[in-house]
């Protein structure tokens, strides 16, 4: 029950973060096609924030699939991965209305790096409460997706101020890697 | 209970969707009755996505209960139709603001059709995993309302190069086609 | 479980129509005490709605206690609901920034009384379908509240000509009667 | 079942609050590092209100496990608090906005006791209603850091006219106070 809670309030954050970014899809005032060209670089930047907040959300439900109770520490270390989700729909925008120019490039990076981060700090003190032997932390392993996230992440940074494509390649990259759904933790409640 | 969460979720983005369209109809300087008048194309248009907005969500509900297990494949058909979803609110704002001129009718077009194709492939998934006499194998059937849908937005968006007013009354008719709710459904769970 | 997937969309819909009016309070440029001031009509505009809005949670809320099955004329009727009640947040900020003029209290009233009709088919469909002997039939009775505010609502319109202060407080007197709880479904569904 | 509900609605009220303060963190128009920098107040402040809202969702949370019934009075008694949650964003915005000058500050106090006020009001009447045995009257206390809140902030709106960075200090405080995990009703429950 309490669990339930509390993917409820996660559900509703990150529903309401998912959905907002569309509202800097400005809508143009022309009407012809010409006016749409401006809002490409918006669109792309929100399909990739998109499938990232997915992303977080799909694991999210995976990884309290596993989890049997819920303690302050939990909580707040939610609580602190929602935050960090909260900043990328600014992030977000200021890359696409600046064309994906380096230091909004640069600043989106380090906002994933800190959700990647949120995130595993969440999944260490679920593994923490539940012990080594639990479903959970059999599921998580060695976590070696995560590890290549953030190095990708990291990459990305540094390369923006080389060339800022290579970094959004990185990040797309990241998002392709976490698009294959985490059958770690499924595996594990299957058997 | 797994099922239990990607429904809430979606019902969670649904709602932002549904809401945040109203934003659009954006307060008027004026405090008499003709300040109004410029917001009637916007109201319109907000109707009309209400409405359709509300029919997905009606099936969307209606399809789900007979949806057994949720895997990875599934979220993330879903997660696409959520991302669809989202266009609308733009959509019907790039429309209502310009009296339904020709490219916004167009692309309000384009976009009905790729929410009923990401509709039409989360509930192939959902088939496919469930097996050919599921219940929801069953009550999906033929899909004629969904082809007759997509015949309409396609000529809709043709005819959108003659008279906009012929493809709204197209997009018009596929909503009151789906209003009679989709009892095809509901039949077999009953049964 | 069909029941609580329509409460659950009902709910985030009215929280985020609930929720989003307070965005209307524009945050002013100076940062001195006099600066709130023109924000005053439109926080009591807010505070008035906020009450409205909320009791039509609370009413649907104590509504579905009694209902049992959800079928699609009444998913319809409850859509209904939710379109009248997004028309909310528009007419109450058209009301506060123009300062309770005529026009904008007259469009609120015309939305309270669609609101109150919205609510009313709803409750019919639901007392039609569960049948004259129902907990809910009972519950409802005569609905004299329903139609002392329907008079309230209309009387107030009228007045709106003569001085919309008069309109504004038949507004508030509504909204009195019903923060006194429904106790009619409440007793029926206790006994 | 009915307390179920009365957490979703309010859950949803509470995330879409503590999601649309980020909506304040306007995108700035240039793409360098250093227009950034007149939105650090902005974040501060918007920091600070997340840490809040979640404080309260936490504590509505954990004061709801030891709920057994949901009556008139206590949903109104919600509703108050949620209206007060939902005057944080625009308080948060204005304190960021003018780099917390005196008036917003004093404000932002003033929002704090409200809400302070109106979630003790919540706990009386839960208590009232559960008995002075209940697990939740046990659980509450003599609820000594809501009396230590209520004089920081009173403290801290007084030196707002000294200093106003001793007003966010004392501010900072109390969340400090909160963020370590309410145990006394995690504590009764348990046991």
């Amino acid at each position: 029950m309490r669990k339930g809670r509390l993917e409820a309030f996660s559900d509703g954050v990150i529903a309401i973060i998912i959905t907002i970014m569309v509202l800097e899809l400005k809508v143009p005032h022309g009407s012809d096609l010409a006016a749409l060209q401006p809002l490409i670089p918006v669109l792309l930047s929100y399909v990739l924030s998109f499938i990232y907040i997915g992303i977080y959300w799909n694991n999210h439900h995976h990884l309290f699939q596993a989890v049997h109770e819920v303690r302050g520490g939990i909580l707040w270390a939610n609580q602190h991965l929602l935050f960090w989700l909260s900043m990328v729909p600014f992030a977000t925008s200021w890359m696409g209305e600046n064309h994906f120019a380096k230091w909004p490039v640069v600043v989106y990076g380090i906002i994933l790096i800190a959700n990647a981060i949120a995130y595993t700090i969440l999944v260490r003190i679920l593994v923490k409460h539940h012990g080594k032997d639990s479903a959970i932390a059999k599921a998580v392993g060695r976590d070696s997706k995560g590890n290549i996230s953030l190095a990708c992440y990291a990459l990305g940074i540094a390369l923006a101020f080389v060339n800022t494509w290579l970094s959004c390649a990185l990040y797309v990259l990241v998002a392709i890697i976490w698009l294959v759904p985490d059958r770690r933790i499924e595996k594990v409640i299957v058997q």
